[in-house]
């Protein structure tokens, strides 16, 4: 097979028994190398005879139910905070479970209740003494004596999971009816442990057509409860958080590593969890390496199996993937040959594209071929619009393709259900042909970005690069940001505050610092703003000539006499409740500047944070927004910086962006560098293959010039549509 | 005179020297028995003597120039915070006036700087060793040995005030030219109570013909620093804050009497200072009763001083009101025979017509007779629209006027002002005719209350009842619903947290309790959501069957598992920047209950709060927008709770409040007993009178049907109308 062929190969097609023929001849027409099973779908014998690499899923720790039902006790775990209950008198019992699923939870009454949870008066954030209360594991509830009347009261106590929630999220979202629930046993009990090798040894051995094995991905998923059916769906879906790692038997484990021991208030957090919205704490941070370090070392012996077999070994970017941390140093240590990951935007692509220590990148493409999608589309059924749903997910994903590339793309889920959309299947077909042009463009060499470097700064830094909370987390500040940096042509890299204190200062070849969030989060830093080295560093990064530019409520605390900690050098800061009374310079918005040059329609920045002050007359405003500040722009001795009140990923806020970027950075000329004068247009040069794209992002026809050391190109662009120009 | 007449009584007209005939043709065309002097008029003989009753304006503390010129070491002070200034260096030098007004502040350096001044390293909120900085007089700078780099500095330091404010503002104002600036002096100092009493011995003897001497007002101005005029006109204007009655004379005196002494942090609060807005301190509250008592005291041999020379005393509720408090208890002390405002509003005319312990009660209408108003309006100039302006003051003040009565109105400024405007004339006489209609009402028997008794709780209780920061404060959630209540027939009170405590728990004979303001702000409560007592009063208030009604951020604090404390009473919470990876409950917003009755249009609240969710699904929302609930009601034990994400008062939101304090009372029945069907219109029933008013507040005319247990009584009224209607 041709590996540069644009008709075939790096595409994953998800087979399905029962449609062999179909199977077989979209394999063909979208250029498949390799068929794969999906959760529920199997692969046929004259699907795994074919002459396609054979990928087969696997998830250990739900693969085996009946061991998992005749060992309840080496179920997975999580902690739980029941729903807060209202004394109305000095008794309140507390239902545990109420408002949560009852399919996925059933408490652990094994280990001592007295010895493992804690119930809190959350009034008075107080812990009720354990002889205080009592749990009648009949009714499931606590009741709480001498409780003072009208405060609220929470428990805090571990549950078994006992339907694995991937497998319950697909079992439902099919109707699977009474098939089995399956139940994720915890391979941080040694018998589980012992059972996987048994079961993995034994799958590899009747798998001998499967070429790749594909793990869905290592042992914990990442944290999804889910809400009693009658009053909510989910209550919580978090992809970075570890609740789901959360266990008896984990923490004394890691008591026995760390040397001292977690409470359940730790991974509580008042009801705040560890999501990844939260400041990680120092404990947190502890459980991750904890966490992390079991991952790897029980994950490495699994892939040691899995080669040993003569198989390769990819895992899933998502689902069980919590521990295996592909950023961190320990990552290579697991010995995965590949990583795939199911995606919608840029952001996320990258997060593929960039994955360290593996061979082969692989992006699964979306709507996955289910009924209904993950962001609730109803993708497959009637009045769905598949091709309209992944042309847009394209557009997004191309950007960034144009920057890193990855060796692979593919579906997963129900083929059949494509059937009735030849458009979709023809859509397919082309958009198969655009990737593995662009992926061959990388494979001659890399795509040239422009000499400046840009860090997000946030409390996870690297751990967390290309990353949120999950899929796009629309009006986040810091998520917008990120995905209109993932298709623009600048160096992105993301450090933490801790990565400055430990460096004692902001590294000097970065050019832009930004910083994007709202207070208290891990994204704008939260208590991290109270710490002078931070406003130390930031400030002489500035004064040395680097660029700040700050989204929402950068540098925000509640802390001494300014709320934006780098007011001084951001040019402007908040008002809140208690400063109402002040009045505040008067300025008047001037859009002849740089930064706007390619925004004088006006801005639409999304929601904006309100009550934006100017710290001095020092700063310029550049647009407002009910009479505040809604951009502006400040210099800060030899740096400069910008600040926006708001920002949304589109086509113009791009552009806004990435002026913003370079007027910060000092380097306006590299406007003039590979970029595009239509910003519904973006370009990458690829230099050792002497050759540029051109993509049109929009879905109108488009005319636009690159500007560029090699002169100017005029391009006129189809809806969508990408260009390959020869550059001599 | 006829007390009673409607053509004449109860106005005072601002005479004018230079404009007698216009002065004596206007009273009578008005209908004055009063003429009074204003800031910068003088009353010539001809009017002096004719036969109107005259009031004399005497403002004891600017009123002897020369002796303040002579005694510069007993001016009036403040203390003030220096811009923050960003150290460069390991030295910064810090310009302490730099953007204040040098006309209006000058460094006291008599009392030494190392002992009053305080040097503050903002960034890491720590106080500067006094050796560390010194102070140079000639420049006016403290340079800071040992700073640190890229950290704020700011420096809290004491100002004679050299330009009393009010007068300043007159003379800014009408371009007074090189008019001589007038200094106040402190009466702190026993010497300037000396000069106050010789001066306003001569003062009496010397004005025979007055007979009201109008106090402008005692001794300490509401607090106001003005900007250097090239960088900002106003830095903070507070009508409720106590500044300006600091001084190093002030504090020496505090101290011998509280036993302990303040420092300048405690007046600058990081930048804050003692601002209407910021919940007050212990410290703070205890400076306002030392203040308070000290006005009284001195005050009340003044007004002594007055009454021994056969003349009456009133005090204007405003300017250099500081120390008066007339909801105070010691206010009665004065002995004051009448209190007059300036007002805008209807909150202002009901903080008029409740004033204790004074015989006569006035307020002066804007605009005020100079060329541009204190909103900033050209009253009176070119383009000017005084009519207009005049009735929309008059109809926001005539609701207000329905439900409290007041004694008298009047103007004040340069009457020659209005002589290009007929119109005005005219409105005036119109007006003054339908101000004694109203009057004579009250003067018969009050007009009826709705039987339900709503109270406002924030910090300052009944100290600021029916006041918030100055004027209407536009914006300001408890300003807007305050507005919105002076006008309805319901019993108004104002209560504070420390009643709750002091009273263990929430007066019973309250139906409705309001909590409305932002997060920790005076208004919202701040910290004092984070006492248990507080929590449990208002839920036991609830559960027995009491109302409540949470506008904006009520409850709210950060502090333990919830930010909105009582959100398990109200049934709703707020997102904040860490929370946002929960899933919430979803809704569909239903429009259809008692409290939207009249609101079927939709809602305009204004600027809302966002992220509101609810904290269980018990919840009912009957309004959204951008899909979080705006208005939503819910059930505890025996009371009624409403939320309101926002509030602004108009029409019908006037009407949407009414209506769920109503509901939140369970006294849903009211809205038969004597209200009106339009909600453009109100009405009020005068008992002993027999009589009914019924006013109509828009510009267009209305048709309107008051329900009450005497039966339907269909109006119809002009635009802007009241009409007076005999009920047998």
């Amino acid at each position: 097979m041709d590996n540069r062929s644009l008709n075939t190969g790096g595409f994953t097609l998800p087979g399905e028994a029962g449609y062999e023929t179909l199977t077989l001849e979209l394999a063909k027409k979208w250029g498949a190398d390799v068929i794969r099973d999906s959760d529920g779908t199997q692969l046929s014998p004259e699907i795994i005879e074919s002459d396609y690499d054979i990928y087969s899923t696997l998830c250990l720790v739900r693969a085996d139910n009946e061991w998992a039902k005749a060992n309840r006790s080496k179920l997975q775990q999580c902690c739980v905070m029941s729903r807060p209950v209202t004394a109305a008198s000095d008794t309140v019992s507390v239902d545990l479970l109420d408002g949560y699923f009852k399919e996925q939870l059933v408490i652990n009454a094994d280990d001592d209740p007295k010895e493992w949870w804690q119930v809190f008066d959350r009034t008075t954030g107080e812990e009720v003494s354990v002889s205080d209360w009592s749990f009648d594991a009949a009714s499931g509830a606590v009741t709480i004596a001498k409780a003072v009347k009208w405060h609220r009261y929470t428990v805090n106590f571990f549950c078994y999971r006992i339907w694995e929630e991937i497998s319950m999220y697909n079992h439902v979202t099919n109707d699977w009816g009474d098939k089995e629930h399956l139940m994720p046993i915890d391979p941080i009990y040694p018998e589980a442990r012992d059972q996987i090798r048994t079961y993995l040894k034994r799958w590899l051995e009747e798998h001998p057509h499967t070429k790749v094995v594909r793990l869905t991905s290592m042992f914990y998923n990442f944290w999804w409860f889910w809400g009693d059916p009658e009053k909510q769906k989910f209550i919580v879906n978090d992809w970075g958080s570890y609740e789901f790692s959360v266990s008896t038997g984990a923490i004394r484990q890691f008591e026995k590593e760390k040397g001292y021991r977690p409470k359940s208030e730790d991974f509580v957090n008042a009801g705040l969890y560890n999501n990844s919205y939260k400041v990680p704490s120092k404990l947190y941070r502890d459980w991750m390496d904890f966490v992390n370090a079991f991952v790897v070392e029980f994950g490495k012996e699994c892939i040691d199996m899995i080669h040993e077999a003569g198989k390769l070994a990819f895992v899933f970017y998502n689902d069980h993937w919590i521990g295996i941390e592909p950023y961190n140093e320990r990552f290579k240590d697991f010995g995965f040959d590949g990583i795939i990951d199911g995606i919608f935007n840029g952001f996320e692509a990258r997060k593929v594209a960039e994955c360290p220590a593996v061979s082969v990148r692989e992006i699964r493409m979306h709507p996955y071929l289910f009924p209904t999608g993950v962001n609730g589309e109803p993708s497959f059924l009637p009045g769905g619009k598949p091709t309209d749903e992944c042309k847009r997910y394209w557009t997004d994903i191309r950007r960034a393709l144009l920057r890193k590339g990855v060796d692979r793309v593919g579906f997963g889920g129900y083929l059949h259900l494509v059937e009735n959309h030849p458009d979709f299947v023809d859509y397919i077909e082309a958009m198969g042909h655009e990737f593995r042009a662009l992926r061959n463009l990388h494979l001659e060499g890399a795509s040239q970005e422009a000499p400046v470097k840009v860090a997000l700064l946030t409390a996870w830094g690297n751990t967390r690069a290309w990353a949120c909370c999950g899929h796009f987390n629309r009006g986040n500040y810091y998520n917008e940001v990120m995905e209109a940096l993932s298709g623009m042509s600048v160096e992105t890299v993301f450090i933490s505050f801790d990565d400055i204190l430990e460096n004692g200062g902001v590294d000097t070849s970065i050019d832009v610092v930004i910083n994007a969030g709202l207070v208290d989060d891990s994204w704008s830093g939260g208590d991290y703003w109270s710490d002078p080295r931070i406003v130390e560093a930031i400030s002489e990064f500035v004064a040395n000539g680097g660029g700040l530019i700050g989204v929402g409520e950068p540098t925000a605390q509640r802390h001494s006499s300014q709320y934006f900690q780098l007011s001084h050098v951001l040019g402007v800061d908040r008002e809140l409740g208690r400063t109402r009374a002040f009045n505040r310079f008067e300025f008047e918005a001037n859009a002849d500047h740089f930064i706007l040059q390619d925004n004088q329609d006006g801005l639409e920045l999304g929601k904006k944070v309100d009550g934006i002050y100017l710290f001095d007359t020092q700063t310029e405003v550049l647009a407002a927004a009910n009479g505040t500040p809604a951009l502006s722009v400040r210099s800060f001795e030899k740096g400069r910086c910008v600040y926006l009140a708001g920002y949304r990923y589109d086509a113009a806020n791009v552009r806004l962006l990435l002026r913003a970027i370079l007027w910060s950075a000092s380097k306006e000329q590299l406007m003039e560098h590979w970029q595009c004068s239509n910003y519904f247009t973006e370009c990458a040069y690829y230099e050792k293959a002497g050759k540029l794209v051109v993509i049109n992002n929009s879905n109108e026809p488009q005319e636009t010039v690159v500007l560029s050391p090699k002169g100017e190109f005029s391009v006129s662009l189809a809806a969508n549509e990408s260009k390959i120009i020869e550059v001599s």
